[in-house]
């Protein structure tokens, strides 16, 4: 116990930011706060500014920062208006610091101030529940975070976050789909602080509810089937927990236990968390290719279908798909790849053929066969064969595949793979620090949970 | 059409005995009879004396005749006295000939007379179906053809055994699992000649039931379910379909429709109809082992089961088995065959793992697989893990699957197994004869059937 306590004091020194940045990150948000409401003024619409997000909650972790600043802009104005203007407004007042678009369900405008990152994002300024963008919540949560969230707890919140961070289960982005900052917050309103948290998280049940208010669990169950279900307090139609996969709940829950049994700094900390083994590259396979820039749920929405329909094809080829992901740098180029069982294929496959007794198929099945070097007659009574591959290894078989017509890969990214795909096999995937980053998460061995 | 007369004319050349071999058979026969009545006179219980199978029925093959001489016993002797008086007449009467004996249901004295195997048998005098041992129908049945098949038909009997032959599916044998004499001589009875025996089969529809006279459909369905159900006329309780394996009727089936599609000699021809490739060989392993010699029926039993649950092991190991057989001697050796997808497995293996909300199973496995070089938690929250294989080569997996406690391998053999197996892989498959023509006939490709 002691040795935890020691381990959280040295945690929390590294999350709390010091004076000097409370005071640096006060004097720039409020800045450009200014600068922002100057230009809204000008605006027609008239949008109320103001600050959301972990600074305004007093939740972020020391160093890491994005300062978010909010445009509310009237139900009436409409969507094609309201994009447009946030994204003037946004740009004219950040114009300084080269801002550039950034695209989630709408549109906003992102800069890079000193080395932190400026969103100015509309939202409409609505009622409860009569949500009309997917960023009109936020306001609501900043208001319930501040009103209810205790100062000491400031600290429990930036604990979980970095611990989250540090293990790799951070962030709600399709990318990610772990815990967000606000699951975070909302984690300790329910448990009070860090280690409850994470006592929680140790012993939880699949299925659990957590609310933060009175519930109707039937009503609940009827309407969510996630692992983990979090019930948005302001909002008690939402689960935050669809956002978080399953194997990022599993994390946290493994991670949790092997934390509180032998607890370590190693756990807040982002690097060195996986040990990666050179060996396992002759069993991974990379196609890695270009395409445009998009919307981040439009892009890993396609990536992920398409990784699925190229593994199950792979599959049906014959080799064994042991692991398979995605890799993006969200912007012109992703990568799908393959741990396989190996990376060529065994000479002959088996192909079970019709029944005896349907004479048309038992023709048709030994005139499409003729070359098989070896027929017979199985215990049922169904026509068996064996037949030669021309293509055994994996880049050929990946490149016929891409090249096929119905492989189920996303049409919105298939012709972009098609023009300019590569097939990168063994000790030859190598490639930008991003990708050499993700090869590591993926086929490493994770020291913390797994040694 | 001419060519299918063509041909059926040179067959029936092929299957008709000669009046020498008529003469000479009629001769020895009668010579043997006489000698087992003499004998059997002295008995206390004076079986009778009486000729069946094929000489009887008028039906056997030019060249290749068994001589069964049965000895009815009346049905009050009890088995054993029944099984020691039925050895002690036959070996007395075929004193002479070096008789030995062989095991069925009970055991039987045989003999080589010439080249002519004499069986002297015992059997109950019993009513119809209050049958006391297996030999019990025989007389029935020789009375039942000799009766009701026309001589014009004994030649179509001839003919339909030497195909049956030819193709690899005749004798109801557990080793052969095809066609009997005595199912032959029902087909002819049923549909009049060889040709459309043919056409039967060469149609016929899955469950089929053959039967010579009324039937009450539905009573028949609820006792069988074989693929062809062909019912005894002496005896309306008993399918003969059963001794039938699905593949044996499934050769037939495409026998007859090859052979009426292009008629060959070569269908009544036993040799010449596998082509072994010798490559395939590469993809072959074999278990040769030595044991005591039982009863046919007791002995493949035993390999049949032992084969199947070798098989699988091999399976859970990770190979790919195509195809898998059984050889024996039926005397004092017997082997094991698989054909592989590869003899070798790859590095490594997945082991898949519990799910993430059971903490002791988790614990337990990754204590388990501590030396994993890789584990993760997959999209459905279960841990994985992949194994490096010690063993990757057949044959020291097999070796091991032997050597270990629960294999499913039958206990009738598997001291016999374990005392004196080989394993065989590759080109180095070979043996005596009889294992050279099983290995062919087992990875040799059906010339009559898929060429």
């Amino acid at each position: 116990m002691n040795k935890l306590i020691e381990i959280i004091k040295e945690a929390s020194k590294l999350v709390t930011p010091d004076i000097e940045e409370e005071m640096n990150v006060k004097r720039m948000s409020e800045l450009i706060i200014s600068k922002v409401k100057e230009v809204s003024k000008e605006s027609p619409y008239k949008p109320e500014v103001s600050l959301q997000g972990s600074l305004a909650k007093g939740t972020w972790i020391k160093g890491e920062l994005d300062i978010d600043i909010f445009l509310s802009f009237p139900r009436n104005v409409d969507k094609s208006t309201f994009e447009k203007e946030g994204l003037d407004i946004g740009l004219k007042a950040l114009s300084s610091y080269n801002p550039y678009l950034r695209y989630a369900e709408h549109p906003y405008v992102e800069a890079l101030v000193d080395k932190y990152k400026v969103n100015v994002v509309p939202c409409y300024k609505v009622e409860k529940g009569n949500w009309l963008s997917a960023a009109d919540r936020t306001p609501y949560h900043t208001e319930y975070i501040k009103n209810n969230l205790k100062e000491e707890q400031k600290l429990e919140v930036r604990l979980l976050k970095k611990f989250f961070k540090g293990i790799g289960a951070y962030g709600a982005e399709i990318k990610v789909q772990g815990f967000s900052g606000y699951v975070c917050e909302i984690l300790i309103l329910k448990f009070g602080n860090f280690i409850n948290v994470l006592n929680y998280l140790s012993n939880m049940r699949k299925g659990d509810i957590i609310s933060l208010g009175e519930i109707n669990e039937e009503f609940v169950r009827s309407k969510f089937s996630t692992p983990i279900i979090i019930l948005d307090p302001i909002d008690n139609l939402r689960n935050l927990g669809e956002a978080i996969s399953y194997d990022k709940l599993a994390l946290a829950i493994l991670s949790a236990r092997k934390f509180l049994a032998d607890p370590s700094i190693k756990f807040f900390k982002e690097d060195g968390i996986f040990e990666f083994s050179q060996s396992i590259l002759n069993n991974m396979v990379m196609v890695k290719f270009k395409h445009k820039e998009r919307s981040e749920d439009i892009l890993w929405g396609q990536l992920r279908k398409s990784v699925k329909a190229l593994k199950k094809q792979i599959e049906i080829q014959g080799f064994k798909v042991f692991k398979y992901g995605v890799f993006s740098n969200n912007l012109d180029t992703s990568c799908f790849i393959f741990l396989l069982d190996s990376l060529n294929l065994n000479d002959f496959s088996l192909k079970r053929g019709p029944s005896v007794f349907s004479k048309e198929n038992c023709d048709r099945f030994l005139a499409k066969n003729y070359e098989s070097p070896l027929f017979w007659i199985g215990e049922d009574g169904n026509l068996y064969g064996l037949r030669k591959r021309e293509k055994k290894d994996i880049s050929s078989i990946i490149k016929s595949i891409i090249e096929k017509k119905s492989n189920g890969i996303s049409k919105g990214i298939i012709n972009e793979l098609k023009e300019s795909f590569q097939i990168i096999v063994g000790e030859n995937i190598k490639g930008e620090t991003w990708i050499k980053e993700e090869i590591i998460r993926f086929g490493g061995k994770n020291k913390l949970l797994f040694s």
